[in-house]
């Protein structure tokens, strides 16, 4: 081993860069033995340069001149675990123009503006490498995009959000109510203060549009995803769901048209059955499912968040851009070739449970089964719970876009019979 | 996309063969787009190149003379399905020396003389590509090798065989013995009329060589695997599993040794909790769960084997070599930096479950008891079952190394108290 050392500048020093901080430092013979040469640090980024840190590096490692430590001359590779849009992009757009390969864990910024580093890194001829970003340090990116290149994707499955799995895992087990699941998550840290990127959908809707991008070479942003979150979820849905023999969970979906090219990709709470592999994946994991031709189904499950996950993630795309300038290549860019279009959610077809709270008397479902055969929803099975002013009717669908289904309830709720639409949700994967 | 198309030969048309002709053909356009060139199926090497074959492929492509196909000048990429050591070695080395990159799905060859293998690729620059040989079309070598680069990867626990998990699993639900569960896979086609490879456990251990290899970058071969298969696991075996929450599963190890460098390779029967991820792949299907220092625990889950699958994984080997050949560049190799030794089966530290057939009088377990003090074993728990001639005790150790088990074992057959070792399993995965 006797080439140059690769210099690798850091940018952010928070939760995720402490971590790859420490790991970058103390697996630096293995990362030097993998690479061919050894990897050095070069600096860190950070805003407040003097505050003491828990990383075994030099205070004098630390800068706040982000940009000129991304373009500077020594810099090989910089790594960003800053996150959020501006200034990353900035920065990253200035290091690949300075012929810097680029390691990236900002779901934030690939899903709302990736085509902007994509063509950063195709016109500076560099490495652009994101893994981290979407399910922490579940290999999941570069399967899709290199494993699974001779096969043709169907459909990602994913749960994607370690918080909103805690909360809907909590309530399937104690019965909880959505607010009383959150605030347990919120004492025990699984949730932030502010939960509205995790509970709304926010995080699960960028990383979608990652995934979808790279799974069905297209262009897919945050902007492009439809997206519901949990909190509308009650302890009734997911009641209801144990009684069909479901679980609720906040799904990632990017899944390829039946009838015609385009891709829908929606972030929404939906009930699996309880056999399905996602089913069984709890409290803050993650797990991606995905369809293909021929591979047929696959998953891959691990820890989707945290600081050692994410480093994980980041340093093994750190051995792969290295390696590359080591044997002068760059790796694979962006794949968009299908160019498929992101269709309406109206257009989206899928599987609805419905409940509704129904005056008990005869005829209810005669009038309920013309509202939905008028809009040519076919019902797959209904069920009476309750009587009198307790009455309620659980109907499941088969399969319909999701116009017909709105449009459906929107007369449901004109109904004197109905007395309330207590809750509409999907249903997805076969068991 | 005016690059010169690239011509890929395929040696081999069996099942895999077939299942890889068919891909290759439907999503030609798919793979150039992939690529950046067309690629052309150069010819197909088969024993009887005149029998009619299930393939969209012209007579004239195919040829008895694989060597010569292998090494032809208008030849860029080898593909090999056709498995056993020889000849296959000779035509993929040759193939090398001309300057072809292969992909392969031979896990006999890989896991025997995977050596000979790398220092070919090596030497005439080329690349050597083996996903489909472990787990058929779960991306797991891939991510293994590169998403994994920057952790360290403690152990790897795998059910990497779909004929002996679905034996097991029928076992499970059914109460079968091994024999009735064998017929019924047999009859389903789920075994070969000689079920010898999959059930010993020869092909797991082919397996484990290679992910060993690659997870801990060092060179294993199957010949350095301990093995045992499951034709002993009895119904008795799989209902005392049941009764401490546990299953019995074929397990495909490969784990680092806790007390100096080394690692412990190797496939038997042993007992996981129910709630442990690898519980619930239930059938044909195949697993491979990963615990790295940084990423923490991690699941592949898919189709193991069968044609397609194993077809997906060729293929997306050819889109990488392609694209290489491309790019004018050379993939990473083979990483054996570590070279760490396979530590003898007698050194694996694990748990045990015992079950003894004893005489029912007092004093049984203190005789018991002390044979496993004296050779160091800790007894973790204790449970009677039965009375009079059928009284059994059934003993689950901490952990010891398996020649101190061993060693107890021994000493428990010559004990008068003790009139059987009914059965002596090992106990794995941390619920």
């Amino acid at each position: 081993m006797n080439g140059r050392p690769l210099r690798v500048a850091q940018l952010g020093c928070g939760v995720v860069g402490s971590a790859v901080a420490r790991l970058f430092a103390s697996s630096a013979d293995d990362l030097a033995a993998r690479v061919g040469v050894p990897l050095e640090l070069a600096g860190i980024a950070v805003r407040r340069p003097n505050r003491a840190r828990d990383v075994p590096v030099d205070r004098a490692m630390f800068t706040a001149d982000a940009l000129g430590l991304a373009t500077r001359d020594d810099v090989d590779v910089v790594v960003e675990v800053v996150g959020g849009i501006e200034p990353a992009r900035t920065w990253l757009v200035s290091a690949m123009k300075a012929g810097k390969s680029v390691v990236t864990a900002n779901k934030e910024l690939l899903a709302a503006d990736g085509a902007t580093l994509h063509a950063a890194a195709r016109e500076a001829g560099v490495d652009l490498y994101f893994e981290a970003s979407v399910a922490g340090g579940i290999p999941l990116l570069r399967p899709l995009r290199e494993s699974l290149a001779g096969d043709r994707v169907q459909r990602v499955l994913g749960i994607v959000n370690g918080t909103t799995n805690y909360i809907l895992s909590r309530m399937d087990d104690t019965g909880a109510s959505f607010t009383e699941a959150l605030e347990e998550a919120t004492a025990l840290g699984y949730a932030e203060p502010d939960p509205t990127a995790d509970v709304d959908g926010f995080d699960a809707a960028a990383k979608v549009a990652i995934l979808a991008g790279i799974a069905f070479h297209s262009r897919v942003t945050s902007a492009d995803v439809y997206r519901e979150g949990i909190s509308d979820v009650t302890a009734a849905d997911v009641a209801s769901a144990r009684a069909m023999g479901c679980t609720v969970k906040l799904l990632a979906i990017a899944e390829r048209s039946s009838d015609g090219p385009g891709v829908s990709v929606r972030v929404h709470p939906a009930m699996i059955p309880r056999s399905h592999p996602l089913a069984s994946v709890r409290e803050a994991f993650n797990a991606v499912f995905v369809e293909a031709d021929a591979a047929g189904q696959l998953m891959f499950y691990g820890r989707g968040a945290g600081g050692r996950p994410t480093a994980s993630a980041v340093l093994g795309d750190v051995v792969t851009v290295a390696r590359n300038r080591v044997a002068g290549r760059v790796g694979s860019g962006e794949s968009v070739y299908e160019d498929l279009p992101v269709r309406p959610m109206g257009e989206t077809v899928t599987r609805y449970h419905v409940s509704l709270d129904v005056t008990d008397r005869t005829g209810v479902l005669a009038r309920i089964a013309e509202a939905f055969a008028h809009h040519d929803v076919s019902i797959a099975s209904v069920r009476q719970e309750g009587h009198g002013d307790d009455a309620a009717l659980v109907l499941v669908t088969h399969e319909a876009t999701d116009a017909a289904l709105s449009a459906t309830v929107d007369d449901l709720r004109t109904l004197d019979v109905v007395r309330a639409v207590a809750s509409v949700m999907r249903v997805e994967g076969e068991a």
